[in-house]
């Protein structure tokens, strides 16, 4: 596998990149149900189970024995800082703004879940400390607390040095994104200028994987078509509840190139204009900002979309400025080769932004590390 | 508006476009449940209902006369074949392959839909006849009845001259496409020469809109991500089963530029590589037929995607050679503007093309017509 990111001109930035600090760890091996860690006899590795999608073979492995169990192998991949730096420098990535994986603190009690985001935050920000212009972070919400302790935690992260941001799942405060619950919030991340880094977790109710998914199909549907379907509906209802123009300010980058966005993009303009009850209640206007403006104006899109194709249409859709490389690390490690060498799923995404340019330079140095510089303030210092 | 379908060169086909025979009508105005057509007092045409989605406000309007109903006018462009014509004439479509709109015969009891389907079978063939050339069809498949029956009616249709392919929603027998049971319909379907267009009609469970969609954003999400997102699925199913190997050649067209098949191929391919299950039954293996082959051996694409980003995607997927121009219609009428002049619906598809080809003729005249004439032997008289 030739080593994409070293020919990569200018810095490289990997702006989607998970943990789970150690604290959290502990947290998921504590629970019975997902997200949970557990260690089953059959495998070495004790297991990541966090997807709906996995429940039921959860069942079968611990009343079977000889069933493999679902999930992932937990490895120190997820809660090894060095590890990660390990995995940047294989990879030539010289920054990384690591966000906490899926599924944040959306599973705690309330009154667990402000405590527990100030003890992630911190962990992160100490972290980020030890590695000082090499790790920024996306702070997590506590999103199950009352409004209060989320506000809270927003001014407590926008004083962390470097933090630039917080990731957000799609269930907000169990209602969606489009929930006008969530306005004072989105208000006060645009006021603090942290960006949001939206990623998908629930994906689609299991029945639409049909009969076979489970024992036939592995963890493909779930992840490769549900995660980005999650997060195409996410944003869809974000833009019809109006609130991208009720937060003017309001800046989101969409996990996956945008789920499906780039592509559904004009089939969502067409149903708009061809409503009868949008267009009877004046929601259909020519004047209104369209899904294109907001892909433009107050989105940014990561580059993990795994083809060329994928992202040709995202640059398209929201512009060669608009796009940031990321390697998801640690998911998707590579199963046929050394998990301490190159990752295939990387520079699968590196290859893509190489051939989506073309002969761009410009472009490419912008989508592989200097668009996130310039847009979550990577040399500043504060 | 310009008309962009008068700039065309060469002739112009519609393979996306519907009817309901005046018999079909009629069982939709026999039923109480969806699919059905329905008369209200608050408004002049009756509506014909037809989502899931649309189910909640049909229960608000039975109770409350004050309520708008849901669905959409049931006006004459559904059933009679002389307003299809004059839709042709004034879009300058020269030929159409017209099919049955969703949900089809899938709700049919299983003794009532052999019958059904020779009926409106022969319904479409009549039509056909009475305008030769300009008119050809894709069957209904009787999918609720015994497997001889459905094995039956593709003989049917097959010697009807005008048949070219059948229409083909996502529940298959009752259990999706990815069903071994219907392994010998595709191979019917496939040594008859009869082309199959995946339809969506289902959508996604209504939970996945969230608490505001039915009364704030009419039918956008159902429509604009439900369809496209049920046709990806069913067809990554498809993939995923192994039919596309099993059955060599079957050929498909999909729907809505393929749903998101094109945007998400890459993560597809990348969730299979880095799927431990898939990787040790060797179901992920490089010599595999990945789902790009697939988009460029077994799979056509229309161009209904209302969008260049969309389009180029969807060309850069599957080649211009295998893209082919639809409306759509009777869907989607213009609300601001008389039903019987261009439809903006259409003619953003048109345009579509137009800018996504670029200064390649010979791509927009494939995409507009001749990829359909080639495919589908529009130029064969049996």
């Amino acid at each position: 596998m030739p080593s994409i990111m070293a020919a990569t001109a200018g810095r490289i930035v990997d702006i989607h990149t998970h943990m789970y600090p150690p604290s959290y760890i502990r947290i998921l091996e504590s629970r019975t149900t997902i997200p949970l860690v557990r260690s089953f006899p059959q495998t070495p590795d004790p297991r990541l189970i966090l997807l709906e999608a996995e429940v039921e073979s959860l069942e079968d492995a611990i009343k079977d024995p000889s069933a493999k169990p679902p999930g992932r192998p937990l490895t120190s991949h997820y809660a090894s800082l060095e590890q990660k730096i390990h995995f940047m420098d294989t990879h030539k990535i010289d920054t990384s703004v690591i966000s906490l994986a899926n599924p944040w603190l959306d599973f705690l009690e309330p009154s667990e879940s402000g405590p527990m985001a100030k003890s992630v935050n911190d962990e992160f920000s100490s972290m980020c400390e030890e590695h000082a212009g090499r790790v920024f972070f996306f702070a997590a919400l506590p999103l199950t607390a009352p409004l209060e302790t989320v506000l809270k935690s927003i001014t407590h992260v926008k004083a962390l040095r470097y933090c630039r941001g917080v990731i957000l799942g799609t269930s907000g405060l169990g209602n969606g994104l489009d929930d006008p619950n969530l306005v004072p919030i989105f208000e006060a991340l645009a006021a603090a200028n942290l960006t949001i880094f939206l990623h998908p977790h629930y994906g689609l109710p299991n029945q639409v994987w049909g009969p076979r998914a489970n024992a036939e199909y592995g963890h493909v549907l779930p992840l490769a078509l549900g995660f980005p379907m999650e997060t195409t509906i996410a944003v869809t209802r974000m833009y019809l509840s109006g609130v991208f123009d009720k937060v003017r300010e309001l800046r989101m980058i969409l996990a996956h190139s945008g789920g499906t966005l780039p592509f559904l993009a004009g089939r969502i303009e067409s149903c708009i204009l061809h409503d009868g009850q949008l267009v009877r209640e004046g929601k259909a206007g020519k004047g209104r900002r369209t899904v294109w403006d907001v892909l433009k104006e107050q989105v940014y899109l990561d580059a993990v979309v795994y083809s060329e194709v994928g992202l040709k249409a995202a640059i398209e859709a929201s512009g060669a400025d608009r796009l940031m490389f990321g390697t998801d690390h640690p998911f998707f490690p590579p199963l046929t080769m050394d998990e301490q060498g190159e990752w295939e799923s990387v520079s699968m995404n590196a290859e893509a932004v190489a051939k989506a340019v073309g002969g761009r330079s410009a472009d490419a140095a912008g989508i592989m590390g200097s668009n996130a510089i310039t847009v979550l303030r990577l040399d500043e210092d504060s």
